[in-house]
């Protein structure tokens, strides 16, 4: 195996299939690179077994070759010293060499530089199964990365219950619903997508941010959904992930009902009002204090040994009966944050009961926080 | 103690003074600040003990009142709650009142911030030594920042020899020398000071650094030294630091004599070839080998389990034998920037002796660095 090719380009297959590898595997195999020379192009894969990202150099770009001098072949890398000698060589052009096997020399287009890495024999690699297999969806990087952006971070970052810490997605009836949830706050938003797909998945949620990074550029992309496994077509890269096994919570009987206390206010005071009193609440996780009533509104924050703040919104619209809450207050500035409109509709039950966190212009999206026990 | 102040010089003292308080003190009392009102302005003051910024705010500047209506007085209060809520308030000018003699009220011009804080008495402060003593030395900026970026990098950061931490500081015969050193490698600067001015200070590396940050725009500083401290006035702004005891190692016999192989190249290309080279250098720390000859200069590195790097200067001069010599490549680029020059010399004895690295056109600084053993 060997290749002349184009250092810009080698380095940005590099680093997307770079960003499967975890710092430390359990399995040292999966610290490397696959990297394979074939007359389709060169294809570079990494993998954490979890995520599997396989990224494709062509040989030309229109007239341009990109790739030159080559002979097929393949080897496993070493996925951080590769990526950084490419990264730091001054050289437009990169010759990659493999020598009996697994002796990769590395010269710079000057032939000053010279780097001489041991590979592995391709054949020693995991197995990875990359192929579409199942329903199939197309959608628009802006549908894909506006549904991540509104999920994600509600999703639980604890591995202790795996399913929360997917995004659950569900199509059916021409709608595919998108759920994120930790237990003590909900995400939901609603897309419109082609009637007849139907399928259920519970994608890891870090995975769906990953992929959002991978989508600059890109006008939309195709999932494939089998019973085990998500396939994402991000042009010619290919991202597969493992499905969170197990049926995910029903949460159609979380959303609030007989909400008849309503706060609007503008989304950018409200969420500086509670930054500035969550200083003060260094006893409770963020505890913040909210009393409403039809003449004001006051957010408030407490700790016996520091002392106390209290905030008052002075633009607001509010109707109900006068009402308490105890919030978690960086999880509602995460919601207001995730609607990314001016203005945001709370909407409460009563002070014990979960509230709505909505954008009055958007029914596709609601965020729901469940209160705190007020003291 | 009250008062009404304008945010953004409220905040700037509190900042200033708040670099002196470490995260988590020994002593919690020291988690506070020190605020007090008297006739000649708003003194903030922060300590670690080792360290102790005061910072003065003023009645006026120019004809703008920056505090007005105003009761004098002292309270400490803790640093890092009152910079956040003061940082965080969206109020033009902030009101600051101290009731039943610890009791803080801060609100903001709009009255709809409200925020208590629970003081402490002025008079429960340790004592701070913030009186003038000893020799003077006024020193431009320009002068304390390049004494400071060409010597403090090298000084050790390690606690167990505190001498090491220091930079020494030797003034005589008008001339102030500056030295710092890890064992491994040594940083000497030598600028020239009014004639008449003796003394020996060995003054916290990392203090130094942090008074560099303190300097911007302003033109110079005034130190005094006394035999435990030194005293930093820059502008209204006092910084006091401990000296660490203890006569500092003899450096004198450190440069090395008749060095007879002399190697001068471009600073950028030398450093971007060492750390190209340092990523296959895996297994003894950093280590990069340099062989030298009239012919060819090579840097080169190698790890047996990932593989060997090679990379040839083209742009060179040398004068002497051929000669092999290894050393830590980030204690190389350290120096070599710290110079700051297009090109660098770089002067050797032999394989096993400590090596000069200099800018040709600047014989105000020398850096030296001991060579590792080569394998």
């Amino acid at each position: 195996m060997r290749f002349t090719i184009k250092r810009e380009e080698f380095l940005k297959g590099l680093t997307t299939a770079g960003r499967a590898i975890s710092g430390k595997s359990v399995m040292p195999i999966l610290e490397n690179l696959h990297i394979e020379l074939t007359d389709r192009g060169l294809f570079i894969t990494g993998s954490n077994l979890d995520l599997t990202i396989k990224a494709q150099v062509p040989y030309k770009l229109g007239e341009v070759d990109v790739i030159r001098n080559h002979k097929e072949g393949s080897v496993l890398i070493d996925a951080k010293r590769l990526i950084d000698i490419i990264r730091e060589l001054d050289s437009e052009e990169i010759t990659f060499d493999v020598i009996d096997t697994t002796n990769v020399v590395i010269n710079g287009n000057n032939n000053r530089s010279n780097y001489r890495l041991n590979g592995i024999r391709a054949d020693e690699y995991v197995e990875l199964d990359l192929e579409a297999a199942g329903t199939e969806l197309t959608m628009s990087v802006s549908d894909f990365n506006i549904l991540v952006a509104q999920t994600a971070f509600a999703a639980s970052t604890k591995e202790k219950k795996p399913l929360l810490t997917a995004i659950h997605l569900e199509a059916r009836d021409g709608l595919l619903f998108a759920t994120a949830s930790d237990s003590a706050r909900l995400a939901k938003k609603t897309l419109s997508i082609p009637e007849g797909i139907e399928f259920i998945a519970n994608v890891p949620a870090r995975i769906m941010i990953e992929i959002t990074r991978l989508l600059e550029g890109k006008d939309s992309l195709n999932i494939t959904f089998s019973d085990n496994k998500a396939l994402f077509t991000i042009g010619t890269t290919i991202v597969a992930t493992r499905l969170i096994a197990g049926e995910y919570y029903k949460t159609d009987n979380v959303v609030p009902k007989n909400t008849s206390c309503i706060l609007e206010v503008n989304a950018n005071d409200f969420i500086k009002a509670i930054k500035r009193v969550i200083i003060l609440s260094t006893e409770r996780e963020n505890a913040v204090d909210l009393s409403m009533s039809e003449e004001s509104i006051k957010i408030s924050a407490k700790s016996s040994s520091i002392g106390s703040a209290s905030e008052e919104i002075s633009d607001f619209r509010y109707i109900g009966r006068s009402l308490d809450i105890s919030f978690n207050g960086e999880f509602v500035i995460a919601a207001i944050r995730a609607l990314g409109c001016d203005d945001v509709t709370l909407a409460f039950v009563e002070a014990m009961k979960a509230f709505i966190i909505k954008n009055a212009a958007d029914d596709s999206v609601i965020q729901i926080v469940t209160p705190m026990r007020s003291y």
